[in-house]
């Protein structure tokens, strides 16, 4: 039998997340975090809207997550990422102990492969999920803010 | 003319929020983000009181110094850490494109410079001001830990 909820599937959920972020003026990234099959939290990047260098997605969604686990570790989670995440963001996700994370498009400027940032040795690492659609709406993003301005 | 406010200074304010941090049974790390000689924004590590990876001392000091300037760029800060940063704290500094760090005690397991992370090219570092200090708090509280189990 065939499952609904596979990679394309949550990989979508954080694409909307993206569009959230895109609907503020937000660089548009997007992330959920799941744990058997279920999703137990959101977030999109707000660096703008709470004028804070920390409020990326994934970082949000960490807090978000232990929250709803009532513990510090992501042992057995899996977050979706719409974008490689960032030196910050892969550090804290080291920290989370996560089991999984699946990114889409690559960031060869800022990702944090670039930099040889560890993940934790238990994390298992997925790319290239939904990476064009990722990558368009980053690139619809950045030629509307070049427009604007 | 001898100034009060010199490096010593400000470090012993990181340590009196890392002997907070102790108090709370939270690894012993403190930050103090200081402008012109002034102080503008306080942290100690809250991991596990808040239950939150994401909430080291670091990360917390940098949400709120923006806050308090009303803007994310920490351009013109110093902020002052007891310890070297990790993975996570780097890649956060290196976002707020801070002017300088000054940390204490060297991590050579968990800090950033094992790994390579990249602060921004604008970030002047200096380390070991109460380095001694600083270990010394870290190595109580892991002695005292150890002694509890």
């Amino acid at each position: 039998m065939l499952s609904l909820f596979n990679d394309e599937y949550f990989m979508k959920k954080a694409l909307e997340e993206a569009e959230s972020a895109y609907d503020k003026g937000e660089i548009p990234v997007g992330v959920v975090v799941v744990i058997n099959d279920r999703i137990i939290a959101r977030g999109h990047n707000l660096t703008e809207t709470l004028n804070d260098v920390t409020a990326h997605a994934e970082m949000q969604a960490i807090t978000a997550a232990a929250n709803f686990l009532g513990g510090k570790s992501l042992q057995n989670c899996t977050m979706y990422i719409t974008l490689e995440p960032c030196q910050m963001c892969a550090g804290a996700l080291y920290w989370s102990q996560i089991s999984k994370i699946v990114f889409g498009a690559e960031d060869l400027q800022r990702g944090y492969r670039k930099f040889g940032v560890q993940l934790h040795p238990k994390t298992e690492v997925k790319s290239g999920i939904l990476a064009k659609e990722a990558s368009d709406i980053l690139k619809r993003f950045f030629i509307e803010r070049r427009n604007l301005n």
